[in-house]
């Protein structure tokens, strides 16, 4: 779907690594959470809590998942899952857009 | 208010500047709309096409208004009106997070 209806929008940015990577988060009647990001081109390392689908609706990146040495390219119209409690690494390549879903 | 409940999201991103300057639309019941945006450091000039409040919500940006000579030093806290069908520039110091309110 190109837009998510009834939903309520933090209004505050969350900051990561200057400004480089910044996301809204958007809550839903059912209790669960996304966030809808930017990421300019940089290397990038993340923490997750719950498991997480990152869906990338634009751009370009490497992203090294955990338990994986090889690093796997990602474009637009393209996701990947990340478990819950693990790292992953993205080297953007091109500006990012993408809808990040938190699974619980 | 610090989130915004009942409203509709653009899933994608607006992207301006090489993706230096993003931003999220929101879409309220009573059909006006805002964006939550977020810019990186650089100069940048927009076109208004309604008029517009800008609420800074964090950084700090040096504005520069439709019909004035002298910029404006903004930050977080503070907000700048902009008329319909105009031009201005801002200078952002620091990663800055607005939301812009569309008036019709």
């Amino acid at each position: 779907m190109s837009e998510f209806t009834n939903v309520t929008v933090v209004k505050k940015a969350n900051v990561y690594f200057d400004g480089n990577v910044s996301s809204r988060t958007i809550r839903f009647a059912d209790g669960s959470s996304k966030t809808l990001g930017f990421m300019l081109p940089g290397e990038y390392t993340f923490n997750t809590g719950a498991a997480e689908i990152m869906e990338i609706m634009a751009g370009d990146l490497d992203v090294l998942l955990p338990g994986s040495e090889q690093w796997q390219t990602v474009t637009g119209g393209e996701s990947f899952d990340v478990p819950a409690n693990a790292q992953f690494t993205v080297k953007i390549r091109t500006a990012t857009d993408y809808c990040c879903s938190f699974l619980s």
